[in-house]
């Protein structure tokens, strides 16, 4: 399991627009191989911006790849850069292997490990 | 929904150390009101560090809200300091309001947003 971030520092007064951006999108992510779920996330306020970031599930590394690599991925970021800039900088890309998962009913299990490599 | 990240910047060779203290832990977490699921999760590599993240999901901000005041709180983290310290300064904490879900079959949904405050 992977979860890929994409993490963006919003000015502020551009907070409704950039959140109008996002949910107001088509999104073809779901037909995906591997794809588990997408969330769209406000992080917390900081001195001059709001972070806000993508957060996508993916059942492995491979799949998030793939995608990468796919032309759905080239066309669902042509369209990027038309319109205002509401974000400061470039997004920042955080990638995160999930170790461990502990379900609501108590249940956990080790997915990879410094020990366990998948 | 809300989710919970507290990163922690890990010194090279301290990975599996840090790994292991999470991963032979004993956690009560799944017996608190709200919560969902939680995850350990591995970062990027960066210059002097490895990153790695919790991830803790809960239905809400007041759930997890309540539970940082709870006792079971204030427990699991009493023996926090024991030990060897595995990363440097402090964790940073991070919390994020889920403002939408995708999920695998397509379905959307708003939670929250700047025009929808719940």
């Amino acid at each position: 399991m992977f979860i890929a971030m994409n993490r963006f520092k919003v000015e502020f007064g551009s907070e409704k627009d950039f959140e109008h951006v996002w949910l107001s999108r088509e999104s073809h992510l779901h037909k995906e191989p591997g794809f588990v779920a997408f969330h769209l996330l406000r992080g917390p306020v900081r001195e001059d911006h709001a972070l806000y970031s993508s957060h996508t599930i993916w059942r492995s590394y491979a799949d998030f790849e793939a995608w990468t690599k796919s032309e759905s991925f080239r066309k669902a970021h042509a369209g990027a850069g038309g319109g205002k800039k509401l974000f400061m900088g470039h997004p920042e890309f955080e990638g995160f292997q999930v170790l461990q998962e502990v379900q609501s009913d108590g249940t956990a299990r080790v997915l990879q490990s410094a020990d366990v490599a998948a």
